[in-house]
């Protein structure tokens, strides 16, 4: 019997945000935060559920995971009815509720289960609803310890489209590419091209290292808003000003795409020229608050590139801003004074990985 | 020793030609015509190459095969520099060149060979340069004999990938999209985002049986400029009239995403509607022939929907044009009077499978 740790990382949206929405890309970076789980079989049948960081601890067996996932299923079976996202509270009631769902679909997709207890424990650097992708970190997270544990080979397309079916639960449509850059790592492109096609496109190459260690990420607080709102006045602003959003649409297809290849070559001066291009687009249709706007105006000014990451806020704070600056002192001097914490992170960090299959040490 | 046999289809493009060369969708579809590749190990040293339709005939051996594959791998690599495409000269100059090469490639991804000599014997309903996919299946179909016969796991996502390696011998920097449809079958949605970005997303259902066999090919004959000249056409069209142009793209898009939506929901009105609509948009850019567009308003007078499927041709033929109608008699009635060959297809058709693997009768 062997513990397994495996760790995934948590993810931001490059460029692309509320355009996706419209049918246009969106590319998305792992980032450097990550979440673990740990798997300890033990000789009993108890199975027990741990969350370092929330301090949860919960005892189990399969027979109650499995009740509570039926239950999750004939909810989601409603949801996909009617839409009411109030259908998924039981799912979403807690975060072992969703872990206890997250092991009974892996177990279900395999046919296979594991034939004795274990203890399943989670250590998480990434901070629940602050978009950095932490419901889709826990769901690759949990199958790849269950798959590595059940001694099934690591196949990342596999875990991943196991995780999408867990997902599901948390966030009734998820649109997939949080479970893929989560589980795969580095770049993704991501494209919901109609509602029953979403492109899914893991990027063939890495950031160049002096670009990728650049980026820091800062929290200008959450935003009074739900990325549900920040949509809904979205779509309000494409319906009183059609033209204007129209180019919106265009120009953010463009930033995209110039910015994979800007990445790509390594091309400094016009990774920072887009980011900031993409910042500029995303003020003109109102879903970056004059705090973050600020912010952002400070930090180019200083001589770096910046922009919001994610659905935005427009009341108080605007959610995580994601800057880039070649001297990282810069920016963290800039936000001490704003009071704003911080963490610096390398962009297209490794996907779901084995840290650790130790024989358990007898005492 | 078995003798292997795998087929694998041939594809069209159901829509999106031209506008796929300006970051557009296309959504290809595999047919009924299929290519296959038998390989019949034998005991002695002999490679025998066969191809049963063009009557042709070879032998050969690994090293000589070595050879012809390291002279194109080098041929390749001036093209890559100056794109330029006399350097593939080599490697397109024959089918069974092109195989030998096909055969090398895929022996090196695997790093592993057949032991003995063997027969490879193709046979193809696919004509060539008829924008089916020919050289792209015969790689997929070549690989896959080979993967079989190795004893390795048919996996289509590694299949794929060598074949388009083999491609590129064929056309320098192929998209990818027809080594994919002719691997995966069913439909295909491909869009280049950038020259270092395709995306290839295989659709993970069928079109429903009702509508897929209602589908008829027509060959209105070769058209009079090859494939890169109606591209360089297309750009001189978009220079002379941008604002035409970019209502061209936006409409096209428009028009791929509704068809697969209702392929999906098997709304044959709406599939009808859209083959024409898509028709209509292509003569605008000037790449249908009058022949061609005087067959296709008899096809859509008689009940039927119609548009070319290909670069199209715009002085005698448009190549091959696909049509639809519920009673397929009313096309081959009207094919009949213009002497233009058709046949029917389900589109869809399953991508690369083993057609027979039996053990050799000893006589």
């Amino acid at each position: 019997m062997k513990s397994i740790t495996v760790s995934v990382p948590g993810k931001i949206i490059l460029m692309g945000e509320h355009s996706v929405v419209y049918g246009k890309p969106a590319l998305l970076a792992a980032i450097d935060k990550r979440l673990q789980v740990t798997i300890t079989p033990t000789n009993d049948n108890k199975i027990v559920l741990i969350d370092k960081k929330l301090n949860l601890s919960e005892e189990t067996s399969i027979n109650q995971m499995v009740v509570s996932t039926q239950k999750a299923r004939k909810n989601l079976k409603q949801f996909e009815q009617d839409n009411q996202i109030k259908y998924l509270d039981f799912s979403r009631s807690t975060e072992l509720t969703y872990v206890k769902i997250a092991i009974i679909e892996t177990f279900a997709f395999y046919r296979k289960q594991l034939k004795n207890g274990f203890t399943l424990t989670i250590d998480s650097d990434l901070e629940t609803g602050s978009g950095l992708g932490s419901s889709a970190a826990l769901a690759v997270a949990t199958t790849g310890a269950l798959t590595a544990t059940l001694g099934l080979p690591l196949d990342k397309t596999v875990i991943s489209s196991i995780a999408h079916t867990i997902e599901k639960h948390m966030h009734g449509n998820p649109s997939g590419a949080d479970t893929a850059i989560t589980c795969f790592g580095g770049l993704l492109w991501y494209r919901k091209e109609i509602s029953i096609l979403k492109t899914i496109t893991p990027i063939n190459f890495a950031i160049p290292k002096k670009l990728a260690q650049n980026f820091i990420l800062i929290h200008t607080g959450k935003p009074a808003e739900s990325t549900g709102e920040m949509v809904h006045k979205v779509k309000l602003f494409s319906q009183k000003k059609p033209a204007l959003f129209t180019k919106f649409l265009k120009d953010q297809e463009e930033v995209s795409r110039q910015l994979l290849t800007a990445l790509h070559d390594g091309d400094e001066v016009t990774v920072k020229k887009l980011i900031n291009q993409g910042e500029i687009n995303l003020e003109k249709i109102g879903v970056v608050s004059l705090t973050a706007q600020t912010l952002i105006a400070q930090i180019q000014k200083a001589g770096g590139a910046a922009k919001i990451c994610g659905g935005g806020g427009a009341k108080k704070g605007s959610g995580i801003v994601l800057a880039y600056h070649k001297d990282k002192t810069k920016i963290t001097e800039i936000c001490q004074k704003h009071k704003l914490a911080t963490f610096t992170t390398t962009l297209g960090s490794e996907g779901l990985r084995i840290e650790r299959a130790n024989p358990i040490t007898k005492h």
